[in-house]
């Protein structure tokens, strides 16, 4: 029957089954399987799923499988509880250890190292012997899935190195932990933001991190699984940033909160165009036989918004990879240079083609060659000059690729345009 | 001295301050460090800094580093040189097993599995006896820097399930492998794509996985810190296409190169502004009073972009993530209808604007009121259908979101507005 046909079934599958799902037959589901199994799927499930799922159970149903997760899973559930169940499906958790942990574990923020741990670890004290700490260490990885590493404490409880499972194999029962165990040793702390930890983990390769607090007491570990759910998230939030959508949304949300999410984004880029045509309204009366430099302004926008967007992207992800220096003016100087390159091939393309194709007059076919490129300098300094400026301010440079810089470029863009056609051709 | 100085520091740390280094003091550098360090410290530098230090070296000198690495890491230097180099290389590397696995990895693409797998494993038959197994295992482990799994294998090398440390350690020593390992184990063929195999470990919140050839038999092992290399190189590689970056670009690169990753894009955007212009140039003649509707085509062009760019980000988002069903038809009508109440909204921010700033015609009002909701819902639905149809046709999705969905929508939005208003306003 149905149980037997999903025993075998990975619970990341069956939860990606039950998101598919409606309700009734997701609560069904849940109800039916053990608690082992559910809680898991539970944790795996989409947030708007498991909301509803959970509100759909009671309080004491929802400590059963609370009580099966590890502390870290275990309070990104309860975070996301109405507040007035959270204290109630806690009091049903009887194991008094674990509810203490997971309510230490519901006072830090979700993006900080706090928010990503586990109290789940191995530690030892440093004046433990082998034999008693080897004995110690058998009763606490009951509890722990992966062991990685054994973290060393001293008796104010502060990390002071780690310990591999072969060293503590390897050695003389008798020897002190003090004297066997190594006293370097990555960590992070209790607030350190969680895409620093991110950055931490990949770079020097760990597959789980110890955490401290201000006193520099281990209070969790941190494992790689979750840091690679830390990892897709961000980069999905850069990309629908980029994308000008300002909330994490997905393709079968609703079209309200589709729209919450992506008009902010339109109306910006509305002002913009509202700007740009005060602008072109302003310059066309006396424009007179010049009206072709009219139908070049797409031209001038497309290729302004194509720059700034390419200038920012890079600088964005230079910035997330701290492989940016702050020289800021060599920076804009460089894209000073490109946008000259850039331009120059553009500009030639479009002085063959409105000459071929458009027969504008010679002196009309050069003010929008020259245009161009002064264009493309300008949006490339703006792309560049904007996520620095942003990233120097402590704001994350990510929210200004996309559509703010597209609608500046294309109001400058235009601006500049029109500027230098006046200028050149005198109306 | 600085020999002292830099003993402590991590390899992932030196290959940053190499990376910003001169050639020459780089050189110097790792000639002085003891292989051990860098030969880590190579495979963590930039590629192209990588590749000048390797042109400094003898090929004895490279083989040097190369022993001293796991042979995935190996292989992907190897891969890096020139041709003429590569046999130069394997041939003075002593171990001839170690030579051999090598080249067993070269033969791989770099996107697969095969491309990413080390063949530093540990692996046990079937029929030998859990002692027997105790003891292979201990000398194969010294190559194997984190265990992780130990993989069960048949007389044919086919991999037919795993053991974990545990339990080995708890099973009796003359128990037969057969009797006490777990038939349930994840794997991945050679030639699965590197995406692939980061969705499943993603997925399953696995620290390492199995790879075996086209006849079953295992081959290879891949572990999770080059996963998270897969999974953060291919975010940074969607969002540079989303921006109209075409290769893979730092801003640190050369105006030459980071020329060829943005001009091609920009020429796009050149072509679609011109054909932009040929539409408006062919409208103007006959518009009369109306040239007032001319200042509106940076407002149209700026929205059908921004609709376009976000309705395609969250399709290639939810392809990536497979959370799309193929229903083509019922994602067109919701892009549809998100499509009428964002244009509702803009239309009527427009129409209040355009008729307090602009002094506008009603009829000139509404008309641009129109061909705005209008120009959003055949934007949203470009930006829907193009991903899609490439997806279906085996084409990665991600290429069409950015300047191609933008430049296509500048054209037909421009075409769609001038249309409609010819249709109301009778020119
Ligand atoms: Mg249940
Ligand atoms: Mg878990
Ligand atoms: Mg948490
Ligand atoms: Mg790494
Ligand atoms: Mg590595
Ligand atoms: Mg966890
Ligand atoms: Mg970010
Ligand atoms: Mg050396
Ligand atoms: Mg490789
Ligand atoms: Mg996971
Ligand atoms: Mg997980
Ligand atoms: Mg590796
Ligand atoms: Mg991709």
């Amino acid at each position: 029957d149905l149980l037997q046909m999903l025993h075998d079934v990975h619970y990341a599958d069956i939860a990606e089954i039950i998101n598919e799902l409606n309700l009734e037959e997701a609560t069904y589901l849940i109800k039916l399987l053990d608690s082992k199994k559910t809680s898991d799927i539970i944790t795996e499930l989409d947030e708007d799923v498991r909301d509803k799922i959970l509100n759909n159970l009671s309080s004491k149903e929802i400590a059963k499988e609370i009580v099966e997760l590890d502390t870290d899973d275990a309070a990104d559930i309860i975070n996301e509880l109405p507040d007035e169940r959270k204290e109630e499906v806690i009091s049903y958790i009887d194991d008094h250890e674990h509810a203490k942990d997971i309510v230490e574990l519901l006072r830090y923020d979700e993006d900080t190292a706090g928010g990503l741990m586990a109290k789940e670890l191995v530690k030892v004290n440093e004046n433990w012997t082998v034999l008693n700490c080897v004995k110690e260490m058998r009763a606490q990885a009951e509890h722990v899935t992966r062991v990685h590493s054994i973290y060393v404490v001293d008796d104010n409880e502060k990390l002071i190195g780690r310990l591999s499972l072969k060293d503590l194999l390897t050695a003389s029962t008798r020897s002190a932990i003090k004297d066997v165990y190594i006293t370097k040793v990555d960590y992070v702390s209790v607030h350190d933001d969680a895409e620093d930890v991110a950055r931490i983990m990949a770079k020097y390769d760990l597959e789980a991190i110890p955490v401290v607090d201000e006193l520099g007491r281990l209070v969790g570990r941190i494992t790689i699984d979750d840091i690679i759910d830390v990892i897709r998230d961000e980069a999905e939030r850069d990309y629908q940033m980029a994308a000008g959508i300002s909330k994490d949304v997905e393709a079968k949300d609703s079209i309200l909160k589709l729209t919450r999410a992506r008009l902010p984004w339109l109306l910006i880029g509305t002002f913009g165009g509202m700007m740009a045509a005060k602008i072109i309204t302003s310059f066309q009366q006396g424009m007179g036989d010049y009206v072709i430099l009219l139908s070049f302004v797409p031209l001038i926008q497309a290729t302004a918004g194509n720059v700034g967007v390419q200038s920012s992207a890079i600088i964005v992800q230079g910035l997330a990879n701290d492989s940016i220096d702050g020289q800021i003016l060599s920076r804009l100087f460089k894209e000073f240079l490109l946008g000259l390159v850039n331009g120059g091939s553009i500009a030639s393309v479009v002085l063959l083609i409105t000459h071929f194709l458009f027969d504008t007059q010679y002196v009309v076919s050069l003010t929008i060659g020259i245009a161009i490129i002064s264009v493309i300098i300008i949006a490339a300094i703006i792309g560049t000059f904007i996520p620095i400026f942003l990233h120097k301010r402590g704001i994350d440079p990510a929210v200004a690729t996309g559509p703010f810089i597209t609608t500046s470029n294309d109001i400058f863009g235009i601006l500049v345009y029109f500027s230098i056609a006046k200028l050149i051709l005198g109306f």
